[in-house]
């Protein structure tokens, strides 16, 4: 049984929470057996955006096919 | 004055707030004095459980007796 | 073009979320062309304070003027 | 020439020596040219597997055509 | 649900698998609901003892009772 | 909005400079939307290659398709 | 032979090198067997305190009983 | 003699080498007595300006007067 | 409640209690409601100066006035 | 008493085991007074050599004549 | 086969591309069988010298005669 | 220009300043044109020593004969 992780960075008008969802989400729609996500980093982004955008860097750990 | 500190991992299915919160409900339920706490690091458990669950590691440090 | 990065804690009686805007919300008053921010540890403080008080280390990036 | 960074977590029952060599054969297997393998962290689940599951973080660089 | 993360040394004479193995089963002599382990260094003392000891520090998760 | 994030090692016979050029040249060929670069690591080859092989190793941030 | 490491924070109004051994004369104490300490970090408390109370952050190792 | 230590980011279209070296002028121009300069990371960013810019974070430490 | 932090670096030919305390000295002249310190690394400088110069670099964590 | 550290890497093709063995060996058959050793990272080379080559790079510390 | 690793500082009144080259040229002067080189990190001394001297701390691995 | 760093571990049964003066004092004895040195841990020995051992790891510039 062998894992793949990769690195998404999840962003949010609302906050960090949301953005740690928005990139869980974006794994289990393009990824089979998500096991298991760890955030990284947190960090906004203020000038090249209208609104606050939170970002969220997240690892992600799938289980490959075998 | 001598304080000790230990580690916990609070849990929830509504983010990672809540599973700070957790951490610090049981700390204060189970020991005096406690007097602050770190956050260490984040992580969602999804393969083994039915829900997400937001899982918060802290560090929470309280005064020892005399 | 030159940016300068100072930090700062936000604290909040609310959660960390709130904490991060509250210190962004000051760098925001007090300078010019705030870029970015990145969220360096979070803690919460519970002897010395009446509430928890939820508290986040930022790194605030501005640009200087020329 | 440039490679390409990927990380994988193999697993055995047998210990630490031999997941991180299913992990190398599983990226023997999928991809040409993997020049050298980076050990990152080690780990043991127990509550979710019936035998001790020894895992091992690695990062694989291979060499990617021109 | 809670965990608890302690930090446990194993040693052996034999190599590092045996250290972690050695600190492993001491957990789960003495704690319920073990639910995983991380090795975080190894280390060999030659100077205070006749053979090689092989020592692993590792942190070991639990549930807690509720 | 997801980014995703890929390591890349790019070398050169001239010097980290070129070495970085050479890894954000290959992101762009083959890949849209890259944000930004944060450099990780530098070495230098030496044994295996006839003239000294700068590399550094580079995280490639991109934003991914809706 | 396993040992364990708990984390301790000793403190003196007097300076740094005696909040380490305020911590070691704690564990020393309370505990049979300690081995070895290493010193994690060092802060001074100034806003709640009358005097500078110097911290010292300290893991203590020493040996289980078999 | 207590010296004081600021986090500058400079920046530059050519490469990194200029980019510290736009750091390090604008610490000249406004601040007395420099000593040393450390670099603590190095990026590119690609999607929000023109060209390529590098930017180079340093930490500029200056002796105070007293 | 929003607090700033700054790195200033003590110097003493006595030691490294001295240096510290020599940081704090003067944060406390410059600065009002200093809460707390951090030590986050020390050297000795002995090539350009005559004496040992014992230097310790801190963080000082002092509230903002709102 | 003063001590020096040294890094060694040692390398085996049978595994991560044996590559700390024979960077020890190599200590003890160079150096007197070989009092303990440090494991810092493992990595596998695969590009040019014919087998696989494990390498675990170890710091050794060794006490000094007086 | 065993390799060592020493730590050199390299220094250059042109730059930090120069100031690596020079570490390794002392290294391939003084040393047979250089693999390869990592940088560790750079800093710029401004105050006790004339110029700007840019300095770079290389790690040198070789291999060790049988 | 280039300088060598090695590492020491000085100790004391004083004291951590006195560990760091012990490992001064013997690089300077056995090293012309020491530069700089950096403290990079610290801990105390005390199963196999009849006294508390203090010891201080650190690392020692020096300049090379050209």
């Amino acid at each position: 049984m062998v894992y793949k992780k990769i690195t998404l960075i999840g962003s949010s008008t609302e906050g960090f929470e949301q953005a740690v969802d928005d990139a869980i989400a974006r794994a289990e729609d393009t990824l089979d057996n998500v096991h298991w996500v760890e955030v990284k980093s947190r960090g906004v982004e203020l000038a090249s955006v209208e609104d606050r955008e939170y970002q969220a860097t997240v690892e992600v750990a799938f289980k490959l096919d075998q």
